[in-house]
């Protein structure tokens, strides 16, 4: 079950100067920075009712973000829903025909189990399936 | 204050074999449909945890949702937050530089009333602040 809108991810060029403008913005300081290496992206999170908004900056060439922004330029660049089940909404979005991006869930910022669906799957968005890890999920990885 | 991500707008092209995908890669039925005739726009809402998925289809080739498309395709086109004041907010984001694309808050759909924030000034995320209308504001429109 989709139970919440986790967070939006905005792609950003420079992290520290959209930091200061959302800062300005949204009336409120991040909470949280966090470097995910595997993904060649450095993270900033705000928090706004019950989701997050989480500035990403690419890190390396290669980064999708590096990558996204060189392309698209600077926006939203994918939303996270929350998900009481991912392997099973997994299975089940397999079986509706829609293409995912990775076939077992991965380790992604803030402590989660991802896996994104293809915007082709989804009219142009890159959407993201989140868990929350738990002990039992510690295998991952 | 921003109290909320109220809702994430898509812009799509066939709203229709839209709403059917949502409905699946969601695993729940939109809970709304409107149509906007001052901006050209059919929407279908979903409503997940605190926050609402806006399918938005233009109806006139000047809307701004089929411009969009033409140009960008289909994909995230802005991200809505809840605002506690929203003339305050405007007030104060106008004075902190930010371009507000109305100058005073219009009426949009779901019984809001909404501003704009120019995608410029937000690196490049069309921001809408939006506000539920109160009887103290049917003077407006």
């Amino acid at each position: 079950m989709f139970t919440n809108l986790e967070h939006l991810g905005l792609a950003v060029n420079d992290l520290e100067a959209a930091t200061t403008l959302y800062t300005t913005l949204l009336g409120m300081e991040p909470y949280k920075r966090e470097t995910v290496e595997s993904e060649g992206v450095d993270t900033v999170f705000f928090k706004v009712g019950g989701s997050k908004i989480e500035l990403l900056g690419g890190t390396t060439p290669e980064s999708a973000i590096t990558k996204f922004v060189a392309k698209k330029g600077e926006g939203i660049h994918h939303v996270a829903f929350e998900v009481s089940d991912i392997r099973a909404e997994m299975q089940r979005l397999r079986e509706a025909g829609f293409t995912l991006l990775n076939e077992q869930p991965k380790r992604g910022a803030d402590n989660k189990l991802v896996c994104f669906v293809h915007p082709k799957s989804a009219h142009g968005v890159l959407v993201e399936l989140c868990q929350e890890i738990t002990s039992s999920d510690l295998e991952v990885d």
